[in-house]
């Protein structure tokens, strides 16, 4: 059986326990997820029989039928309302949605759809399957995990052929180091950065997010570098703080800060553990050395197919953590007007500690 | 006034016409054109009593305070949630939001918040102003068409560095060349490809929107590369295809009708045409050459701050062009198992003739 059949097979399940004759995927990596293809139109109808209908546009019917094994193509350029009318045409009673996923315009035209092939028989009964897939895709396969791996290797050189090259050096801009990191990636292999990439500088450091501009490098600043690469869709998601020429105490000490609230991080990485549990023990450091204000996000997130996917670790998360989950692990302080650090990993949780997939050191790095 | 600040007023103007008070914007691209805020999570409320609130979260109040300027600044986690508490206390009675946007598990989120947030008083009534934003963006500023301009500059001026450097010759995969398209707009100035950039060579070039691989280049094949570059978020858009060594008349043949039907689609763009005769003046093209069924798709769309976006020009299109419209003209035709041609550029509508943003030949061009 085939990695995407297998994962079909387990939503039917979950489906038949929701008491649904089929569930309606609209969103297009659970999609991918659970049929391999790529394009940028495509709905899946799993039904609880033992069917499953892809649908999709004239541009992706040759690449659908090489993608696509086992389920049945269905080629409408109104991609939804073709499978929704042979839901009907089947008799699925109970249908189940990603209602996390379709908009309220797009559940408005499905409906009219629904009743229009019903013809005044029983229309089907529309119920939301939300983050169904999701949940299945939080958990990773070895193949998956693979992938990870990968895609985290690339950043890994990336970084380090930068750095051995002297490209983070005085004088040039975030903007220019940023183009440099994501052209090195594509030549190693990424088939695109997992994100805008992060480069701050200085005072920009203290920005959680901030976009590279034109900020020169200086001596004596912090380098906060937040960036990623993907491989056959999946996504790596590092940052490393580094110093330019000479640490000062107050940069030592915030970075020695961050990297124990990191190191607590990891250590509670756990099958089992509650998710607001993981997300509370390393920020207890931050709060303990008077730094709590200046910690204003969640500890982490799940990474895969998308950069920010289930489990989501933070204050406001909910859940445990379970083996084969791929999380980052990602603490910050930042001092508004003065730098920032930000030290973080991506790593897989496993029934013993967890695997770190990126390998660059963690030591303060003074360049 | 800023650029934002009208636009804000434009979209003030429409919701006031719709007896809306205010507009809650989730789309983010929305918010970004009616802001400059190109954070990851924002929302914007544009009230027609002349006050706008952006809301976001603590990642990125710094980046708002630099970006966003003429609206207050609401720090929240729950974005969406703390708008619409806020639009409660304000007395707001009709409330417009994106349908066409918000998911269904959104808009159930959103009723919730503002139920709760009215404890007992009047609930504000919730009313759809489905792509009042999406409206506006279709009309294109001379800010924004000189970005799409530099978009399409570093477009034609990365294929023509690879051509001229003889990048593009048999032996070479699908895969190298993708990536190196890719890698030389990055350093030409793009933030990023417009999109997975579409690199197809002998049959493969049948699939209008094949993702590429390592099939190898050969003498005598065909060779469609389908790109673009990002600047400043605007996207260009442009197909190129070329044959490698020499020429077969069946080569010949459908390249000059796929150029032929590409000459009457430009021709067809003009203030006050109807979408739908836009496309089918090219279509019929190629229908008289009896190659009607292997044109699958529509003949273009808009592109700026998303790669696609209005108007859509196809038969399932609707409304004219406006001047200021960017859009693509893109036949195809496809011969699965042989080969296929697709001739694209992005252009400008105007008062007079189109104006032509992708500047490379449209000669079939042997290499």
């Amino acid at each position: 059986m085939t990695r995407t059949a297998e994962r079909r097979d387990a939503l039917r399940t979950t489906a038949a326990q929701q008491g649904l004759d089929a569930v309606l995927v609209t969103n297009l990596l659970n999609v991918r997820y659970l049929t391999d293809f790529t394009g940028s139109n495509g709905a899946l109808l799993v039904s609880t029989e033992g069917w499953d209908l892809f649908g999709t546009d004239g541009r992706y019917t040759t690449q659908a039928s090489e993608q696509v094994s086992g389920v049945e193509l269905v080629e409408d350029r109104a991609t939804v309302a073709g499978l929704a009318k042979l839901a009907v045409r089947r008799g699925v009673g109970r249908l189940g949605y990603e209602s996390h996923d379709l908009t309220v315009d797009g559940l408005a035209a499905l409906e009219k759809v629904l009743v229009e092939a019903a013809h005044g028989r029983t229309v089907p009964e529309l119920t939301s399957a939300r983050r169904a897939v999701e949940a299945q895709r939080a958990i990773k396969d070895e193949r998956e995990i693979e992938l990870l791996r990968q895609a985290c290797a690339v950043a890994d050189q990336a970084l380090a052929e930068l750095a051995a090259e002297g490209a983070l050096r005085p004088g040039r801009t975030e903007r220019e180091v940023g183009r440099e990191l994501d052209a090195r990636m594509l030549r190693l292999g990424a088939e695109a950065p997992s994100f805008e990439t992060i480069v701050a500088t200085g005072a920009n450091s203290a920005i959680p997010h901030h976009r590279p501009d034109a900020t020169e490098l200086r001596d004596g600043d912090f380098l906060k570098l937040d960036f990623g690469a993907t491989v056959d869709g999946y996504h790596s998601d590092m940052t490393r703080t580094v110093v330019l020429g000479h640490a000062a105490d107050w940069q030592r000490e915030i970075y020695e800060l961050v990297a124990a609230s990191q190191a607590a991080g990891r250590a509670a990485l756990a099958v089992g553990a509650d998710v607001v549990a993981v997300d509370a023990a390393p920020r207890q450091v931050t709060v303990a050395a008077g730094h709590g204000e200046h910690f204003p996000h969640g500890l982490g997130h799940g990474v895969g197919l998308e950069i920010h996917e289930a489990p989501s670790i933070g204050p406001l998360g909910a859940g445990t953590l379970a083996a084969g989950m791929a999380v980052t692990v990602e603490p910050g302080v930042y001092l508004p007007g003065h730098g920032g650090v930000r030290i973080e990993d991506t790593l897989i949780v496993t029934d013993d500690a967890p695997e770190l997939l990126t390998l660059t050191s963690k030591e303060l790095l003074v360049l």
